[in-house]
């Protein structure tokens, strides 16, 4: 599909990327003077990229046998909350002159990873709700909450090692499950949604942690989002690491200004820094198409 | 390690593997008849590769920080019930000429996601526990017990795409990425989690759905670990696809003797039948150190 198409839109992701400039003080501090064309253009850019991944995913996790296993797979895929990372995916292999056929299975991955810890974080225990000031509706059984998630994890790697790319260029992928892993793993999400628990149960603002959990929670799927597309789309080292810290002060600022740090005082100064260092790492890709990837700063 | 290596026994593995004969009648339907010298090289053999496996796994989740995520998760990984498939993954890969070196990060992969898929089974929920006739301890908290296993399948393809191997012959680690893939997720362990709950929300005695469940659960996860071993070993087509159909009837007979079936009237009969076809798999490797793989079978 070609990064022009035009296409409707529909998710979380396409309202919050693409919507209009509107005069809301709290967030222009950190809405770049774009033209008005250019964010038609962005716009598109960013809608046509959500429906490679929606149909990459619908094609992928269709309903068969077992269907009571592929069912809430499939319910699970697409009613988790939208993250910007599985596109970021595809405009950072683009940016460093990939196809987006190059890094749509990673990002589907990646939309598999964040919606089974979507789903885990959300799911009713005995203990009292894991989430955060969430309203999340259950329509289905804590049980297959739990299991579902359990085979969307591995089916995003099975994914992975059966793509076109584990056949020609089997090294960059195993790199992209290493990357993946580890972002979603231990010592990325799942270190990230235990810190946000502790916070929450303690009192009063604390900068210091939030901003750990914004990191380990949204701004390492980012980072590994935005390494994993310059990996595929064939990078050098350096743009690697590039788009790999781009993709981690997006990630934070989205944790920061509507997740974790949502309620914290010096939220909008905070990301504000985060944005002047994100559009740093961008510098050095000027005369290419800069204006798409930088647009996710414009979200609010 | 030498696989002739004497270690001291621990875990309930090897006191299951490696129990000498008693003169129980209820087992004795399929116990071979083998030389007291043969059962205590079997005992020292499997006790040795337990170890090695152990070792590996614990070089690997050392307790660093975060704490807070690792001590939790080097507990589950060991507190978890043994499974005999990572052991067969390395006899596996023996038999078909490999060292047990090529095959102890699959077996730990492995082991760890047994070991998660462990944890999230006994995890109690809100509308009642998952396990069936299960009295797991919990030490730790359910929002621990949910989000530590999280992480533990990721570390497992983390390790995977990190090995010697994926740097020497990433096509058989990306195969070995699939092989886990698809035996633990949606068509594997899932599924096999998931029909168990409903077969004991039932009533009666279901023969075929006992024999869903043990193919499902333990036995794809047995198949998986003789096909990965046997890939990881050098083995031909032939012999993975031996290897993994011996793995098969190994886990089912463990399924049916030890989990779901083992309140069914027909259990040792049906289990029987098993152990002859998995018997007839290992034919085909007449010469080589049989006794050893097929000693799996002399449990109870």
């Amino acid at each position: 599909m070609a990064a022009t198409a035009i296409s409707h839109l529909h998710g979380k992701l396409s309202s919050k990327v693409c919507s209009p400039p509107i005069s809301n003080p709290s967030r222009s501090f950190y809405r770049p003077i774009v033209s008005t064309s250019m964010e038609q253009q962005n716009k598109s850019y960013w809608a046509a990229v959500e429906t490679q991944i929606d149909s990459h995913l619908k094609k992928s996790i269709t309903i068969r046998p077992p269907t009571s296993v592929f069912e809430p797979m499939h319910h699970l895929t697409f009613s988790a909350s939208k993250s910007t990372a599985p596109p970021l995916c595809i405009a950072a292999c683009e940016l460093v002159g990939g196809s987006p056929d190059d890094a749509v299975t990673a990002a589907s991955a990646i939309h598999l990873m964040h919606a089974a810890a979507f789903t885990h974080q959300h799911l009713p225990l005995t203990d009292g709700p894991m989430q955060v000031g969430s309203t999340v509706e259950h329509v289905m059984k804590p049980n297959i909450e739990l299991l579902t998630p359990d085979g969307m994890v591995p089916f995003g790697f099975e994914l992975l090692g059966l793509s076109e790319q584990a056949q020609n260029n089997s090294d960059r992928i195993l790199r992209v499950i290493i990357e993946i892993s580890r972002a979603v793993g231990s010592q990325g999400i799942v270190d990230g949604m235990y810190q946000e628990l502790v916070y929450a149960k303690g009192e009063g603002e604390d900068e210091q942690m939030v901003e750990y959990v914004c990191e380990k929670k949204e701004g390492e799927l980012h980072a590994c989002a935005g390494a994993c597309g310059a990996i595929l789309g064939g990078g050098s080292e350096e743009e690697i690491e590039k788009l790999r810290k781009y993709g981690l002060y997006v990630g934070m600022i989205q944790g920061m200004v509507n997740g974790v740090g949502k309620k914290l005082g010096s939220r909008l100064e905070i990301a504000n820094k985060w944005r002047g260092l994100a559009i740093k790492e961008l510098e050095a890709f000027h005369g290419r198409n800069v204006h798409q990837i930088s647009s996710l700063l414009e979200m609010d």
